[in-house]
């Protein structure tokens, strides 16, 4: 069993993991993995993620391995059946079957290459890597991020209690470079599961999702008794909202010309999430993935008010992947 | 209760935490931190500091978690109220109050930028961090270095028992390139609390360390019925001295421009610490914080002699340290 | 006693600690080395070496602590009595006392820096720290790679039982860049001291080993009851063999000069493992210390066979080096 997207789990045992998760928030500490180990591989940048994966299977007795292949081990190469004369010195073959050997659990961030989305939106890093292993591998982010899923669910569940049918706003922020739309395909996802009524809002149909999300997100809405809307209007987006979830992401039309992209984006600097802006719904709670520049993302106004729940958000990293972690090892 | 310098810590505070020091040496392995962890951010290279604070909560049954930001955590804005269209990708208090969230301590290791020396000396990262965390925040190098203060101390109390009135020289060394002035300043501040008699030897007046610590080392020296004084005598300083604590440090003269400082500079490579001055002094030992550059900063016969406690003051970063995240954790 | 090359380590020593692997692979976690630390230095990149060190400390209760010198610790001078004005800030000898006052054992990985063969083949820098620590140093690939060797014969210890007389072919492959000999000195020393028949199969005369390895082995062979011989002939190699094992390394006639060696080795792209040279063996196994470049040194159809045990012999890199730390902390 891997957790590659939470596409394909069970409202239900997502529902575990979050109760589990709200348990290990009261009582962080146990035993439960002693003897448990993670390989971490990061090929893109982290602290949230990094630091709430080493010290949640440390706090349960594991141990946490981070390797950077590329930097501080030796880069790989993903695709099957390739001559390589490149710069990849092994095979993801061979480390999922090493790590395999090693580690319990195998985890991976591997952000999309940013130069061909038809072949980015395929996943395959991550999908080698499930294939090749024979141990459970953890998303930490590649064109979803199912963990950051677990930690928002879990923050909404705690301010809001039951779900189904607020209203929930995924609003596209302005920032000065096209970013990954994991977290944006990933909200939409887990949203719609748990029967909320969702809201994307973008600037102009350049950045919408891609349509296998939107259409997944239709699917849920339609299955969990929720409704999934697209619109360009911020002030329709924003009212009577329950809770305000900003991200920026790169228009997939432009995925190939990030400076097209930034030329094209720079008319929408006012989406940004500000305090009038705020005002105009049902006293939402406002969060963000982390990390955030403020003042561009959203205000410091905002990430200084008392609706804001960036910090819980990123707490419950910690609590839902240690859930997490037990789930995938059947403890 | 942060330990950013020790400044405004007591005397009797400070000893407290070198006799838990001295103790930790005798017996490293406990428990008392079962359960609690570190998160240690980087922003430049480190050997001592990094292992001794792995190992040293390890060694007491908690967690350490390193990070680099900017490297392989993503870099930080310090400035408050900035509209952040920078390079940094979040805000120290989103980084802080995370981080807050996760350890039950944070360290930062941030050198000064030697851009404009009116600005580093504000030491505005490390004020940011302990601003807008909720957790005890310790200093592992800015424009002081504290932790290296407490081993200084516990390595002269174990080789020279009372230092009371004891001649201390803090001598500039020769360096082909302007370093921190952390170390210095530490020392300054430290020595004269505990009431020794301070000489610091540079070789002229672009050397002099910043007024206020300067000043601080006066007042300290004052109420600690100690001395501070200030001397470009080489064979005036070394005689009868106890202890020689060499370290190269930049010109706040020259602090915009370092190939000015390196081409003045260069006329005091005879700033080296050698057996001929050694043997000025009241056979005092030889310290430095380490790294140290052989036959630059002072000869192989110096590092290699008996009085030389260099290792023993690196292996008491590690006692020190451990008795300071007891003290700043009520353990 | 440090591990620096199993060349001065008697075999029952050896078959000691590979008795040792076997018991912990049955039954890996313990509390043996609880309270002790180890120190791995990596000048460069690892996957296997480093996960499996930080695991198997931590397996039996110690703490791993991993440093980059030069990355995010300080640069290293290996050279004694030098003026050191160059660009590294400390000297193998503080570095070495340091860490042997901070850790029970010390590793280091520092390849050879393919300038001039004639000092690399001194292997100066393990050296070195080996005779400034005092405590035992470990190699983790220098010129020479005995981790690796142990995990060697643990797996073919598992897989044919009694090695003596056994055929081992040690055989060259293409890579596009010359790689370091440390493992095909390595496999030449470790294999005649278990008095195996071993043939070293290289293209030409500018791919034999250093003549030291290459007399040690045939000395091994003599005392121990094996054989080792050269060939080019690749056919003559195969044919009958047990065990085939591949590894590029660059040639040390061209040391000084990767593109003359690149030019030289294009006509040797044949030297690759595939399924109709192990059609010519004895059913041998066909095993590589990894990284491997799939379909240039070895083809997917030999990776993915069942005679391929390239993850066993990783895997047992975890065994072996927790049975040599046991060892060498007398435990």
């Amino acid at each position: 069993m891997h957790f590659l997207s939470t596409e394909n789990w069970s409202q239900e045992d997502l529902q575990a993991i979050l109760e589990q998760a709200d348990q290990l928030k009261q009582q962080p500490m146990n035993d439960s993995l002693k003897g448990k180990s993670i390989a971490m591989l990061f090929l893109n940048p982290s602290m949230r993620t990094r630091t709430s994966f080493q010290l949640g299977m440390q706090q349960m007795g594991g141990i946490a391995i981070v390797l950077q292949p590329g930097k501080d081990a030796w880069g790989i190469e993903f695709n099957p059946n390739v001559i390589m004369d490149g710069e990849a010195e092994e095979h993801i073959i061979e480390v999922a079957g090493v790590l395999s050997r090693y580690c319990d659990l195998i985890a991976l961030r591997a952000f999309p290459s940013f130069t061909d989305w038809s072949v980015d939106r395929e996943d395959k890093l991550i999908n080698a890597l499930a294939q090749h292993a024979t141990v459970p591998v953890i998303n930490m982010e590649t064109i979803v991020h199912p963990c950051q899923e677990l930690a928002l669910m879990q923050t909404m569940q705690e301010k809001m209690g039951e779900l189904k049918n607020k209203k929930f706003v995924l609003t596209w922020a302005y920032h000065p470079k096209p970013l990954n739309t994991a977290v944006a395909n990933s909200a939409a996802l887990i949203t719609t599961k748990f029967g909320m009524d969702v809201t994307l809002l973008c600037p102009d149909e350049h950045y919408l999702l891609d349509s296998h999300y939107m259409s997944k997100a239709q699917e849920f809405a339609k299955t969990y008794g929720g409704k999934f809307t697209v619109t360009h209007d911020i002030n329709a987006a924003y009212k009577d909202a329950d809770f305000i979830y900003a991200k920026s992401w790169g228009s997939l039309d432009f995925y190939q010309d990030p400076q097209k992209d930034q030329a094209h984006r720079k008319q929408y600097q006012h989406f940004t999430v500000n305090q009038e802006k705020m005002a105009l719904t049902n006293n939402a709670y406002f969060s963000h993935c982390l990390p955030l520049r403020r003042n561009i993302q959203a205000t410091d106004a905002v990430m200084d008010a008392d609706y804001c729940v960036v910090l819980d958000e990123a707490e419950n990293r910690l609590h839902a992947q240690k859930a997490l972690m037990l789930k995938l090892l059947n403890k």
